[in-house]
């Protein structure tokens, strides 16, 4: 039956999971359209132009945000990150859904803007700050004032839980993974999603009236 | 963590497969409190008193509606049928889930009390009216003036489907029965759900301090 794309938001500090859970589920179901932020920060080694972010110039992001091309947008850091709008209509006009790796100010702006009936939002809490901090730390690239930033940022991410539909503890990265799996398949399951439900019915009142 | 309870309703045409499904989550999970009918129509052969319903007159019935202890109750074919609010409240304050067999006049009411946050509900569909007819005709119990009726009122209770959250076609038994326990878990990880989060979330903020 056909069904209407939906908005899958995960948001979380760095380091609970939440990137390793997004891989995962675009393992699980390869329909699913990852949206790929738009950034003006520069490219890391490794890091691909359309692929890890789409990697613009300020006045080009800035063209961006005017043009109304961008579904939020915000300044981290000093640098502009956002979700290009047009790829997630197209996506939604297909049903597919779309999943969004993003900050709250995303979350937040995405909620609140024409397409915030069709978000589930999901928050991913570490269980505990320790084991947070022990997993910035295992990626051993970044130094103690990186790590410190880091934690600060956290800090912020988590004041806003309260704003997610659903909030999962990422003790175990099998199991939250199947709470993720078991809420976007639940979502996709609502009457409002299933624009082929009308017909059907129709179809049953037919049989009522010719028997 | 401690959850709050829910309310989960579920509606169909007689047929649909409703009652095999109620049956079979409460196998699935022996937490879940079955919300037992108040009626006062006649016990039929093999029918137990608190168990498939409670039997009450109609004047205590009425009594029960007078005091306020009912959550829902309607007429159907003559007689009553009714929801005693007292265990679902009990079962809601231990953060146990009730599910109700009920019907779209006792779903919308439920849906529009004081409790009607807390409601989950899903209607069932059958693939087709044909199918419908011989899940009823294979009962054998019933003449074809009582099917007619059924059959009657069974298209007055599809023309309530867009009143639900969720909607499920019941084609096969295994797969719907899998989407059901899909939305149950999900419904039970949203964030209105699990009152432990706040505390969780202030534990973490507690270890921030900490550092």
């Amino acid at each position: 039956m056909t069904r209407k794309g939906l908005l899958l938001i995960l948001s979380s500090p760095s380091g609970a999971g939440k990137s390793t859970l997004a891989k995962k589920l675009m393992t699980w179901d390869p329909t699913l359209r990852f949206s790929v932020s738009a950034t003006t920060r520069s490219p890391r080694p490794g890091e691909t132009d359309g692929q890890d972010y789409f990697f613009r110039s300020r006045p080009e992001f800035e063209a961006m945000v005017a043009a109304g091309e961008m579904l939020e947008h915000a300044e981290v850091f000093g640098n502009f990150y956002g979700s290009p709008k047009g790829p997630v209509e197209a996506a939604m006009a297909e049903g597919r859904d779309t999943l969004f790796d993003i900050d709250w100010q995303g979350g937040q702006q995405i909620r609140n803007s024409a397409l915030g009936r069709d978000v589930v939002s999901i928050f991913v809490l570490p269980p505990s700050i320790a084991e947070l901090d022990r997993r910035l730390r295992t990626r051993g690239q970044d130094s103690d004032e990186v790590i410190a930033g880091r934690m600060a940022k956290s800090r912020d991410e988590i004041s806003h839980w309260a704003e997610y539909d659903y909030v999962l503890v990422n003790t175990d990265l099998d199991q939250t993974f199947d709470e993720l799996v078991t809420i976007l398949r639940a979502e996709r399951m609502r009457r409002d999603r299933q624009p082929g439900l009308a017909g059907f019915v129709r179809g049953l009142n037919g049989e009522f009236e010719a028997r």
